[in-house]
C-alpha cells in the first residue's frame, strides 16, 4: 500500500462522494487556528467544514474563532452547530477574514474557479475576496482543463432590463461557436416558468461553452462586468489559495496556488 | 441685441431656473425624428422633454416615436403625456435606441458626466449606455472642471454586507485629502435613519471630493466596477453625445463630443 492510500480513512472500494466531501472538508478545517475569522461557505461539501468546525469548537480546541456566513442557510447551519458569527463590515471599514473555507463547481489548473451554480455566487464572491486564505475543497470530478467545461458559468444581473443585459453578455462571445447564454428559470406553477431570484433579489443568466472558455479570464471578466446591468459573474479568478481535492481512492491532493 | 440674446424667447431679466431647463429641453428635442425609439430621462429637466415630446405627438408630428422609460416616475409621466413605451430588451437581442434625452448633475469640459443623486442611475445607464446618440439638458449651473466638485458621486451598492463595500469604497481613494463616503440615508422617522433604497432594492454609497476628482476617471470607474458588493456608479464618461446648456440670459450652447 503506496503513502497516497495511507492517508485514507476507509477501504476506497467503499466511499461514496460524500465521504469524498467530508475527507477534503476535515483536512481544510486543519487550516483554522484560534481567533480567526473565517468565511463559512455553501453548499453540500462546506457543510461538511462546518460540522467539523462545530465539533470542534464544542471541544474546545478552537477558541476565538467566529465565521461570516456566506448564505442564509450557512448562517442557519452555522448557528445549529455553535459557529459563532461576524458581520460583514462595520465601523472600523471592510471585515478581515484570514481564511474561507468553501466548495466550488470547477477548479481549472491555475486554480480559477467556477462557482454558483447553486445560485449564491455573490455574497461568496464579496467574503472569499475579502480573506487573506482561500481553501476550496472538492472531489476530483470538479478538475477541468479550461473553465466552463462541465456546465453553466452563472452571471448575476439587475432583473429590470434582463432580455437587453442577456443580449450584450451574448455580445462579448459573438461568434463563438457552440456559446449560448440563457435565464435561469425556476418552475413556479405546473403552467408557468418564471426566473429564479438570487439572495439579493437578482436574476442569473447561465453562460454555456461548447468546449470551455478559451482567451483571457481576466479581459472577459472585466468586459462581463462593465456590462450595466450585470452585478458579478461566477469565474473566481485568483483568489483560491489553495485547493484540496478528495480522489476517488480515497487519498487527497492539495494544490498550492504559485 | 446680439446673436445669442436674439435666440431667447423670454426677456433674460425674468427667467427662473425652470425656464432655463424647459428652454434646453425643448431644444433637445428638436433631434427627435419620426420613427425614433427614444431613452427617456428622469428628473425636473427631462420632464420638461416629456411634456414637449407629447405635445408633439398629440400634433401628429412624430409618427412612430416610442420610448424607454428610465424609471417608474418617467413611465408614469410618459403615459399621461401619451407617448407610446418600448420595453427594455427581448427575444431579438438588446434594444437599440436611437436617441436618449436626459438631465445631469455635472458636466465636465470632456462632456462626462455625474448623474443619479437623485438616487436613479442604474437604469438610465443601461437605457442611455444603450443609444445611437445622447443628449444631455442642463442649465449653465451644472458646467463644472471636474466631476465631483458640487456634491455626490453615488454609487449602487448591494445592500448585503454593505459597510464592508464602502470600507473597500475608501480604499479606491485612500489618503486622498478631504475624502469621504458615506451610506445615503432618509429618515424612516423621529428617531432612526435608515438606507436609501434604489429602484432594484439596492443601496448608495454617496463619495465626496474637496476639489472634485484628479487622476484617470475611466481607471477609476474600472476600480469600483472590480469591487464585489458595487453595481453601478454615477459617472457616465464618454457616453454624452451632445450637451445643450441653458445660459441664464436665456441663451443655449450647444456642446458636442469630438
Amino acid at each position: 500500500m503506496g503513502d497516497a492510500a495511507a492517508a485514507s480513512p476507509l477501504p476506497s472500494a467503499k466511499l461514496t462522494q460524500e465521504d469524498l466531501k467530508r475527507v477534503a472538508a476535515h483536512r481544510a478545517v486543519e487550516f483554522v487556528e484560534p481567533g480567526m475569522a473565517l468565511g463559512l461557505g455553501t453548499g453540500s461539501t462546506a457543510a461538511h467544514a462546518l460540522d467539523r468546525l462545530g465539533d470542534l469548537l464544542r471541544a474546545g480546541a478552537l477558541p476565538g474563532v467566529a465565521g461570516v456566513p456566506t448564505s442564509l442557510k450557512t448562517e442557519l447551519h452555522a448557528t445549529r452547530v455553535g459557529i459563532p458569527l461576524l458581520p460583514l463590515g462595520g465601523d472600523r471599514g471592510p471585515t478581515m477574514i484570514h481564511l474561507s473555507i468553501d466548495g466550488a463547481d470547477e477548479v481549472d489548473p491555475d486554480l480559477n474557479l467556477v462557482k454558483g451554480r447553486g445560485g449564491s455566487l455573490l455574497r461568496e464572491k464579496m467574503i472569499e475576496g475579502a480573506g487573506e486564505r482561500f481553501v476550496v475543497i472538492v472531489d476530483e470530478s470538479k478538475l477541468v482543463p479550461r473553465l466552463g467545461c462541465t456546465g453553466a458559468v452563472p452571471v448575476e444581473i439587475i432583473p429590470f432590463g434582463a432580455p437587453h443585459t442577456l443580449g450584450l453578455i451574448c455580445k462579448v462571445f459573438d461568434g463563438l461557436p457552440g456559446f449560448h447564454a440563457r435565464l435561469r428559470m425556476v418552475k413556479k406553477d405546473a403552467e408557468e416558468d418564471t426566473p429564479f431570484v438570487t439572495d439579493n433579489g437578482n436574476y442569473i443568466v447561465e453562460m454555456f461553452f461548447e468546449d470551455g472558455i478559451h482567451g483571457d479570464l481576466h479581459d472577459i471578466s472585466n468586459q462581463l462586468l462593465r456590462i450595466t446591468g450585470v452585478v458579478e459573474h461566477g469565474m473566481f479568478l485568483g483568489m483560491a489559495t489553495t485547493v484540496i481535492v478528495a480522489n476517488k481512492d480515497g487519498t487527497v491532493t492539495v494544490m498550492d496556488k504559485n
